[in-house]
């Protein structure tokens, strides 16, 4: 079985867009354009498929990882994920090198180490992780209190 | 540059989702569940990683495709591509062996192995297959009219 989306050309002249819809319907004729692709210093205007694919990797990632701690025994109080998928262009092609992820949490009772090795078994055994062949660098912040928490750990465009 | 998402999971007992949010605001807090990731008999009732990952793979390949086309004097007067990303159990643990790929399009004009060998060339140099390790299969379906062409390729769900 299998989850999917259709995406639809806009053909008319200087258009240069088109419209993503997805099964769910999460997505329902969503643009997205070059503009927002390859522009990459101004903030996206439209969807890409670049933050989709990041989206996709932080949704599988914190899935994998809450059931990875259940399993171990502990409850998280807080956990995110933030995954930026790189763009470069370094001979004359786009491509994609590497996607960075970093995952914040607050979960009672586990020492550092115990949640850097759960969370770097999430990132190597979830479905996505294991589709992609782009590096995948994880970094994580185990946090005391929701106020540290909260910071961002990329500086987004 | 980057593109990117952020995914929090609700570590509320029982809820068992999480809320996805991109760089564009292409989506803001909407859910993801294993309950739609993993049940996939039934129709998806949130967003999924895979869903995700057909919506980047659908609107890379129709950029891609269209400029290549554009590239070799082509006006398409339809484009449309449907991504479908197998998930499966074999052995315990989740996995996406393969992505289906169909690419409907109208192109006045062209022939069918022209047109063929160049949405094969885009498939390749696509961004986003460049990424993947899981294997992309694509079908094309050349239209000569607008009623054909709006078939749908794959049965969903």
């Amino acid at each position: 079985m299998d989850r999917g989306a259709i995406a639809e050309w806009n053909v008319a002249p200087g258009a240069n867009a088109g419209m993503l819809t997805t099964d769910s319907g999460a997505l329902i004729g969503v643009p997205y354009t070059p503009e927002a692709r390859y522009e990459l210093e101004a903030r996206p205007s439209a969807t890409t498929p670049e933050e989709l694919l990041a989206a996709a990797y932080a949704s599988c990632f914190t899935m994998t990882l809450a059931e990875r701690l259940a399993q171990a025994g502990f409850s998280a109080q807080w956990l995110r994920a933030e995954a930026r998928v790189l763009l470069v262009r370094p001979s004359g092609h786009w491509e994609i090198p590497a996607i960075r992820l970093h995952c914040s949490a607050i979960v009672p009772g586990i020492a550092d180490d115990e949640f850097l090795a759960i969370a770097h078994a999430a990132r190597i055994h979830s479905p996505i992780t294991r589709a992609l062949r782009a590096a995948v660098t994880l970094t994580v912040s185990l946090e005391r209190a929701p106020g540290r928490a909260r910071q961002a750990p990329f500086q987004t465009a």
